[in-house]
């Protein structure tokens, strides 16, 4: 479980930052990519990575402002082009207009799609749930309807521990899958062997959640509970100059992240989502202010990968 | 008056050629851009050059395939960002469905541009004439309603030869204006000056075709005739499996447009719109094969400038 940043700029593309967009690799997990926002051009950006558009099983969209989704029709069109076939569904989370958006674009420019594209118009609560994901959407305060995001994976059970049992001489054959299973087993030469003695420990599911354009609100700390990685908008940094600009904008400052991802104790926070004005030695002030309030915080930068280790046992 | 390539590739981006947008530099004639085709991420091609956008005055759309359509939103988004004002109106030509995608997409993204938009719907003939411009669109044979443009500049009367008069002693003056209009006049020392002989050759007005995704057909003649430059779609190469390609997709071939700038004589042919597999050694192919019959041909690369220089007088 990886995350790639596609795209780290607010409002307009810049030099070095394109607008929004996150991949959220789950192959291990899934085979399968998860997009959060598809700003425009972030398909040229996916030219730049390994993914492959087949593989992007999922798109959320946080809200409908263009930065957010000029990209989707493009995206679709390419993914089409590449060969997706009627198997390779792709579904998109969002907002009441994103079908209306899309819709008209591949209408209007006669584009006929290879594979299906499901549209789920988000409610607040569980929005997608199967055996190993569980995604929770809660509103946001932005000018315009937004939600944020809470990814759960479902906890991993223990692995068989086959090197043990090769140790002690057990042969592999059904009686791994009993073990497994925690049965107690008897072997051919007598012994009796408990399954629970030969299980890893339980890997517990890990958590990330994206909050992307949003004034603080109380729903952000219920999404990013104790989660591993909060990534969170920060237009603006620390300031009075910045606090106003982010109010009159309705954004975030890199303050608000801070305290945000202290108080829901999350692991780790990625600031994304930053203005223009953030290059060269304002962001070095910008990761400085934020870390004296939560020292684990990093800036994202376009194509930064940031792994996700599993770390806690259950 | 220069072309800019700001995409040269066709069907979605490939590393080296993002998908179609011709920026025609009109600086110095009217201190503004006219832009043909507003593919994905045309904005983010004009960050790397010194085109302004709110220079951009026109822009014409060939056709509504996404490879030539999906950058307008954003586009026309940044545009407004930047700061162009409500005197800063812009127009865009183009078939029936761009204004219902363009007004669909900031509908839906809540986003209220700074400046008007024009929206002209393209009928066959002159679509444009002013004092030094005149712009002349007919229908081309796509898979969708597709439209070649050209550009006519008007004939630049010939200039005041003010190094001449200084020469001959003439004092500055009104008199300047007389002889710049034609007219004879007599100085106060007795001698009389005719302005014909003080008028330096008038410039005849440049013309650039814009051919677009078309099968050959005779409005290429038509729009290219004695043009300065063709711009031309090549999607594919010389050979019989190319060909057939092109047949197939109801596109160009180089040799197509080799013979269409031959028929039309025109002075230089710029051939674009490339299929990604033109790389390397398939595009010197491409070049040598297509110089056989038009011998003033180049393949344009993202980010080519090519100045059209003034070389007839009228
Ligand atoms: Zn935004
Ligand atoms: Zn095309």
């Amino acid at each position: 479980m990886q995350l790639e940043f596609l795209g780290t700029g607010s409002g307009q593309p810049s030099k070095f930052r394109n607008v929004t967009s996150i991949a959220l690799r789950l192959l291990d997990e899934r085979n399968a990519v998860w997009l959060f926002d598809v700003g425009e051009a972030t398909q040229h950006q996916i030219l730049k990575t390994t993914i492959r558009p087949r593989k992007v099983e999922k798109i959320f969209i946080s809200h409908l402002h263009g930065d957010h989704i000029f990209g989707l029709p493009g995206f679709l069109s390419s993914r089409s082009f590449q060969g997706a076939n009627k198997n390779e569904s792709l579904t998109i989370y969002g907002p009441k207009g994103v079908k209306e958006f899309v819709q008209t674009a591949l209408r209007v420019s006669e584009t006929r799609l290879s594979y299906p594209v499901v549209y789920i118009e988000i409610v607040e609560g569980v929005i997608f749930e199967d055996k190993t994901f569980r995604v929770i959407a809660a509103k946001m305060r932005h000018r315009i309807e937004t939600w944020g995001y809470r990814i759960e994976e479902k906890d991993h059970p223990g692995e068989l521990l086959v090197d043990k049992l090769r140790h002690e001489g057990v042969p592999s054959g059904p009686i791994f899958g009993q073990l497994k299973a925690g049965k107690k087993v008897t072997l051919s030469d007598g012994r009796r062997l408990d399954g629970h003695d030969y299980i890893g420990a339980a890997q517990k599911g890990r958590v990330v959640t994206f909050i992307l354009d949003t004034r603080p609100n109380d729903n952000i700390g219920i999404l990013a509970h104790h989660a591993d990685v909060l990534v969170h908008e920060s237009t603006y940094g620390a300031g009075d100059e910045e606090a106003k600009l982010a109010k009159s904008h309705a954004h975030s400052t890199s303050v608000n992240a801070a305290m945000a991802a202290h108080n829901a104790q999350v692991d780790k926070l990625v600031l994304t989502h930053l203005s223009a004005r953030y290059i060269g030695p304002m962001v070095k002030t910008l990761i400085t202010d934020v870390r004296r309030i939560f020292p684990n915080t990093i800036v994202a930068r376009d194509f930064d990968v940031i792994d996700i280790p599993f770390k806690k046992e259950v």
